[in-house]
């Protein structure tokens, strides 16, 4: 315990200057409790979206370094205004871009990844009784040129300085007041837990709930940093995310729904060595993002593939499929639209059969098909018609909890 | 001659989407022509406005370190802005930000002078083919702070990265189409010339011609960087301001008047030695800019000192008079507000007696009271009465031209 703590607001916690004011009343008081206290901040509201809509005015393909120089202005704005309003406050403060708080990253721009933090002038700053200030989202490659983190960018920073610090914990402010077993403007019974695994936070992050990126939460469950998620405009206590032990107590601890995804497989695929790894390798060349991947055998020398991408992406992954399909001489590109994926989750629910088929028998009596079943230690999930999927959130929830 | 050029492109020039491709095709055409292109680009209009009223609503008094931080971002944007618009018309066009570019300031905020460049990035990226567009007005301390450089950096930062890397000459795009013997706007029958040396310019600058701030002429006739100002929106051919060898030809070269200005007075200041120079040191401590000084003997053992400074610099200045005046125990403070300096201006100009005479012949022809009179090697200045101002203005010019 060395009595720091990281602190970490989104951009709606820092839209207007009278935000602003409120959240250096949280951390000035957070501060005169005796903490250290860093704090991250994205950009304010909705001036990411203003930049970019200039840049695409100027440019309809800007270059990821480009857009990275701009974007970091909006994190830049941030800092400097929340340090005002420190100092206005009577405390001490001064704010650091990611490059002054030496968070060094690769130089995939616009998604890059947190190679290092060099922490020097950050713990210079806060032993001088300073509040520190950051900006998310943002670092500095190597080769000194300014990178962004991409999406959960902020709430990567702050678990990746929490983790750096050895801090006490990572908080994360945002507008909702904890994490639910449900989506609760789609689940009128979602409950609010106090504390989740990372584990099975994770899976909430990954299968559609909002509240956290699950590249922080990784990161957050690799280094052993508590993270807790709290309600900026009130006092709530929130949700702790921290090493649960609960291995004899397997229970579903949230039901979530993720949209918008369609379902791809390739049929008839020649059963030899290396096949699946090239096709996915080209995806991820091309930034698509892959979810549940399934493969089963479907005749001796045959086999498919099938997998889930985002609606966004899916005219660009069937034309990588097709062109793979013919390449590799299988049958077909076989494509679903609008389908979603419904999973629960739990550490350890597989070991439990009883949830499964709960699950699967609430599905056949509301006449869902399922489409896909993937399962992990932690969650099942099932990939069944976007036009079932509120009214199966609302029954799968209300079996459970 | 190493092919090298620096363009700078104020805040009117890069005001909107539009006219950063404007800019963006004028510098394109430059590089084709065959130049290796160096471009320092202020920020967009009045965002800078915009970001200075929010750092007001959140604190009356906010640091000089955070205003840097805040208003940086401003040039940030245009850079990033502008370097996509280059890419757009396929060349090759690098951002650099002032610490990226290697601009090292003191840690003077808000007010910073440049100390060094260093300009191996600057030239790596410029032989690597790139349109290198450089944030003006900011820099970096050496303790890595993010530090601007006040009225007139953009310019200065233009000029410092011209004499830094030896470039064949800088060109100052403006809204004007380039130097003039006085004010167009005020003056009907003002005339642009097409050269003028760097004391004229430096004068003229100093003395209210709004078009270069005398920092930025001062480092250019120090590190003899021939400088041109251009019409930003047209295709003049401007004003260059070089080293011009005319000492056998004293004549004006221009006439220019500073408004809302302010003249004191502290009489019956005992004479004795570093009274004037504590004065003058207690004002430079509170920021407070002083330009005609003028000192005269009043009796055998006490001096007047007379002064003039900016209209909205008087108030404080006034107080740190009174005070000083007490500690001395010289007689008393008088002051004259609203007062206008008439300068006529031209190399080696007090050197032809018929010149002030004239100058002051007109001034008592229009029945004007003269308060007071200081003389350089480049001009001759009067103050009188701001309700003067305009018709005598265009009667002195009238006299020359």
């Amino acid at each position: 315990m060395n009595n720091i703590i990281v602190q970490k607001f989104g951009g709606t916690s820092v839209g207007t200057t009278e935000l602003i004011k409120k959240v250096a009343e949280r951390v000035v008081k957070e501060k005169r409790s005796g903490k250290k206290v860093v704090v991250v901040v994205s950009a304010m509201g909705k001036s990411t979206d203003d930049l970019v809509e200039m840049a695409l005015d100027i440019n309809e393909n800007p270059s990821s370094r480009e857009m990275d120089v701009l974007l970091a202005t909006g994190e830049q704005v941030s800092i400097s205004l929340l340090a005002m309003a420190i100092d206005a406050l009577g405390e001490k403060a001064i704010s650091l871009t990611g490059a002054q708080c030496g968070i060094i990253t690769d130089s995939h721009h616009k998604n890059a990844r947190i190679s290092e933090i060099q922490t020097n002038r950050l713990l210079t700053e806060l032993y001088d009784g300073n509040i520190v200030i950051v900006a998310g989202f943002q670092g500095i490659t190597s080769d000194l040129n300014i990178s962004t983190l991409g999406r959960g960018g902020s709430d990567t920073t702050a678990v990746a300085l929490a983790a750096a610090l050895k801090a006490d914990c990572c908080e994360i402010y945002t507008d909702v007041d904890g994490v639910y077993s449900a989506d609760p403007r789609k689940v009128t019974n979602a409950k609010r837990m106090d504390i989740i695994s990372y584990d099975e936070m994770l899976e909430l992050a990954k299968l559609g709930a909002q509240v956290l990126h699950p590249r922080s939460v990784e990161m957050a469950r690799n280094y052993n940093v508590p993270l807790y998620v709290k309600p900026s405009h009130t006092e709530g206590q929130g949700t702790k995310i921290a090493e649960v032990n609960n291995l004899e107590n397997y229970k579903v601890r949230g039901v979530t729904i993720d949209k918008d995804i369609a379902r791809l497989s390739i049929t008839g695929v020649p059963d030899k060595p290396g096949i699946a790894f090239r096709l996915f390798e080209r995806l991820a060349e091309n930034d698509i993002t892959i979810d549940m991947i399934l493969q089963n055998l479907n005749h001796n020398t045959q086999n498919d593939i099938s997998f889930t991408v985002p609606m966004d992406h899916l005219s660009a992954c069937a034309g990588i499929a097709k062109a793979y399909k013919d390449e590799i001489e299988a049958d077909d590109v076989v494509m679903k639209e609008n389908v979603s994926k419904i999973s629960v989750i739990g550490t350890g629910i597989t070991s439990n059969p009883v949830i499964a088929s709960k699950m699967f028998g609430a599905l056949y009596e509301l006449g869902v098909n399922i489409e896909m079943i993937s399962t992990s230690e932690t969650k099942i999930s099932c990939i069944i018609d976007d036009q079932h999927s509120d009214e199966v959130l609302e029954k799968i929830h209300a079996l459970f909890f």
